[in-house]
């Protein structure tokens, strides 16, 4: 079949729109007809050129919600007409890290995943005969995606996916984080740096949790009003203070948070996080990536006396077995979602989303696909 | 009083045994009678100069057992006659550390203890009225030395104090760290980095723990005999590969190891240590010291892969709640102290005790103290 995305030429180049060819799915896979995507900062990440693993010409979006269209051989948890949120991290409940009950970081398909490729070793998607590459297996960026059978999370049939695509990637990792990584427990502290779409969310997350302080963190002073009505107590804006920001938090908190997190991809911030952590106990959790080769140290003696460094992909929810109660949190009011779509505007126009994403005016834009 | 002590008289200098002025116990202090103390490698750093928080001149020792003497006002916990083990890191029971239920960082007397001086901000030593200052809280390189209430742990009398004196450091940091800290589990994999008392310690807690692979790495293969003689079962030598630890560890491992344990205080290995670590939830420990301004350095994508990097100093363990049952553990069996002890030599030879170290010919020299 034929259809509108919005395809990935180069690095640094602008999306564009284009007919591609959508192959039928195939053993264990799924079409997915896209009703709605977020735009992330990972997808302009990989878009810059600074991902080591991006690869060109691609579909990208890893942050989508729609409906199965069709399925390929021996595909049995899944039928035409479930409504589905794409995951970039797969369950399939039968590799050593899924059996772990340790991790949500499933390797079925990581490494066809990460070359662009299904798991076969090939795409769906071509232009004129010429393969484009599948991105985070999701690519959302597009009116139809196949994505494997094991990376789709079957949730419930009226939450409306313009809302909960956002689930698919930064409200359940800054949630996530809070709650499966950290474990932050009623009357703790937290510092979240970073007030993007993630930490936004790790601040709903702390709320969630019962946190007696959350500590909003950033340069951008139009980012506190939201900050504060998710919950944040304190906003903090590092520029204003002429010693460290972990020397300010440590002082504010009578020796330091209980949980930090990072949600910028940023080393010397991962640092910062680390250092305003509390002696003996503080936990600093990193979610932003950073650049290639870009390095995280301190002293030895940060850990030695406590501390203790770790980080959250996907805030540590398994995709197909977890996500599917997010949703339903979101549908029973405890996880807001509304608040954080500023934009919404259909695919032509997602370049515009990536502009305002790097302006910092928007939280997320929703990318919404004509209905046929 | 007067008694024996070997004083530091600054770094890099031989210790000098001088006969030196103890004073009376002051209110909340207790006078020990030392009977044998261990000669650790911290007390090795802090003599080469090299520990930023290193003074001079000092009474050094650290792994020291004896008989309370004499108590200072207010003491109510000891008596005379009662057998101990001076503790670096004590344990109030009063401060926000304690109460938290998730250190056994006590801070109580840290500050005091880290200028070499009595919680009430004076020294116990003296020769010539010039005051010599404390070392960690113990000085146990004296025949008689003054230490706070709180820094004492109480232990059995039938205890043998030339053997359990090793429990005051290394035997407890190391099977603590692995108890504690990490809660290695049974059949869980292990690495542990350094072969020195503190590492062979470790092989030892991850053996009680039921580990079913404890992986020991020494560039000193005439550690790795005793290594096996404590549980370890394979040995590894990082010289004998051209690539780099992490990935040997990793191939043998089919991932890497559930957890890992610095031992040394290098820079270089804790990033070893932790980089073969299992993706997804293999956690690494430091233990070992680093030179004042060394850092540790990864990209953060081990972190946000599911590794987590922490610390452990006295192996986590609670001095005066805990220690007493690490003393049982020795005369139950349960815990083994007689094979670290490869010299004993009276306070007289204590120069050579570091020379043995330095050369790597002992684990452990236990000085006895005449017995009057």
């Amino acid at each position: 079949m034929k259809c509108k995305a919005a395809v990935a030429w180069g690095p640094g180049q602008p999306l564009k729109i284009e007919e591609v060819d959508v192959q039928d799915p195939q053993a264990g896979e799924v079409l997915v007809r896209m009703v709605a995507t977020g735009v992330c900062h990972t997808d302009a990440f990989t878009l810059s050129g600074e991902d080591p693993e991006g690869i060109f010409p691609a579909i990208l979006g890893h942050e989508g919600a729609g409906v199965v269209e069709a399925v390929g051989a021996g595909v049995t948890t899944l039928k035409v007409g479930d409504h589905v949120i794409p995951l970039y991290t797969a369950e399939c409940g039968e590799c050593k890290f899924c059996q772990s009950g340790k991790t949500n970081l499933c390797q079925a398909v990581r490494e066809t995943q990460g070359k662009g490729l299904m798991p076969d070793g090939t795409s769906r998607f071509s232009i004129n005969g010429e393969p484009i590459f599948h991105y985070m297996g999701t690519s959302t960026f597009s009116e139809y995606s196949v994505v494997p059978e094991i990376s789709l999370a079957k949730i419930h049939v009226d939450a409306p996916l313009e809302k909960v695509c956002l689930l698919g990637c930064g409200i359940t990792t800054g949630i996530g984080a809070v709650l499966n990584t950290a474990k932050v427990e009623k009357g703790d502290t937290v510092a979240i740096f970073g007030l993007g779409g993630i930490g936004l969310s790790c601040i709903q997350g702390a709320r969630m949790a019962g946190a007696s302080r959350i500590i909003a963190i950033d340069i951008n002073e139009s980012k506190f009003e939201m900050a504060k009505q998710f919950g944040a107590t304190d906003c903090v804006n590092p520029k204003n203070f002429d010693k460290s920001i972990q020397e300010v938090i440590v002082e504010m908190t009578d020796g330091g948070v209980d949980y930090s997190f990072e949600c910028i991809g940023n080393v010397q911030v991962m640092r910062s996080a680390l250092e305003c952590c509390h002696k003996g106990w503080g936990e600093s959790i990193i979610i932003g990536v950073a650049g290639a080769g870009q390095e995280i140290s301190t002293r030895p003696f940060q850990l030695v006396t406590g501390r203790v460094w770790k980080g959250s992909a996907f805030g540590g929810v398994k995709g197909r077995s977890q996500l599917p109660g997010y949703v339903e949190d979101y549908m029973n009011g405890k996880i807001e979602i509304d608040p954080f779509v500023t934009h919404t505007m259909p695919l032509e126009q997602i370049n515009e989303a990536f502009d305002l994403m790097h302006k910092g005016e928007s939280i997320r834009t929703v990318i919404l696909f004509d209905q046929k």
